[in-house]
């Protein structure tokens, strides 16, 4: 194979990239300068070899330079902050429902990264879950409130159902109140394109 | 800016690629086993440094392996392929509309990759575009059909003028004839959704 086709099977394992992207990133590439290619090139390098995932929420991170003889930090940047409320816990599925957690400055708590979501209880399944990394994080801290903060999709939902008994099994007594995002019509959008199940939950949701 | 961050933005100048997009490329590469990751990097060197473009159509190629003494070829294997028809050209935008064509295995002459298309006549977006190279290929071949088949969009239309008196003015006799591809309802389409320039297209192309 030529390397115009072994790059596009490469790119089209992305997410989200198919045939035809695949083709138009390799053209992109073609065309760029050599320069901005190196660079490219130079930042998934330092991305590989600088960033690691948190000891406590598994958000990838860059630890602080170790130049000064300060050892890399084992918490990310928001784990480490001592300004957040740490009685407050957000499970996610995936480090960009974080991103977006975070871009709305509205969570003051911490967040753990479940690492996906189940469709079914099957154990191969459900061993890609961080969940025994869930159940130490709940044991040997005290939270008053963790948000299951999981897509409304049925995957979201099936492995809410499993985390929140995982939970309620680990927590040390006094139990943290269990809780979930609020479903219904998003903002901006209208009633009548809200499928059915969105308005039910919009409705059993009013206030 | 750390590591990911910079990636992230390196990936959002690829086409097609937003914020949200940038960051999963990022997430992904960051789970991606190590092997794979030098895989990519080594496959974009590759590309780099050995594809170049064919000097008559401007389409990437690999030239064949120089290590037998042989000199690497000018021409991509369309080009240099004798069993094609050499007195048909087809002018299209880009790379990928060549492949599409070429994916029908029914086209058997030679293409010109234009470069994009152009919404103005301004001369800094004319010079964008191979207008000197398109005449250039016209003047030394003597074509007997030149199809224009750029995107019917309004783009590839004003385009389509322009190229198509460039061509007029440059092709020695006898003229070639100069074609456009058809317009009409895709293949799996309904009527019902056409807009009414296409309908109009098909009605036009009835035959």
């Amino acid at each position: 194979m030529d390397s115009i086709n072994k790059l596009i099977n490469i790119f089209r394992n992305f997410p989200t990239v198919g045939p035809r992207t695949a083709s138009r990133f390799v053209y992109y590439l073609l065309k760029l300068p050599k320069q901005d290619v190196d660079e490219l090139i130079f930042a998934i390098h330092e991305l590989k070899n600088k960033v690691k995932l948190c000891v406590s929420c598994f958000n990838p991170f860059e630890p602080f330079d170790t130049a000064q003889g300060r050892p890399a930090g084992e918490l990310c940047p928001i784990c480490s902050d001592n300004s957040r409320n740490k009685n407050l816990l957000c499970v996610v599925e995936k480090e960009s429902d974080l991103l977006s957690l975070e871009n709305t400055k509205k969570f003051i708590g911490l967040y753990f990264i479940l690492g996906g979501a189940v469709a079914t209880m099957r154990k191969e399944d459900v061993s890609q879950l961080r969940l025994e990394e869930l159940k130490n994080r709940v044991k040997e801290n005290s939270f008053s409130e963790i948000i299951i903060a999981l897509n409304p999709t049925p995957e979201g939902k099936a492995t809410s159902v499993l985390i929140e008994s995982a939970i309620k099994e680990t927590a040390k007594p006094p139990a943290p109140k269990i809780t979930h995002l609020a479903k219904g019509i998003p903002v901006g959008g209208e009633l009548e394109y809200a499928d059915e199940e969105t308005l039910e939950s919009a409705l059993e949701g009013r206030k």
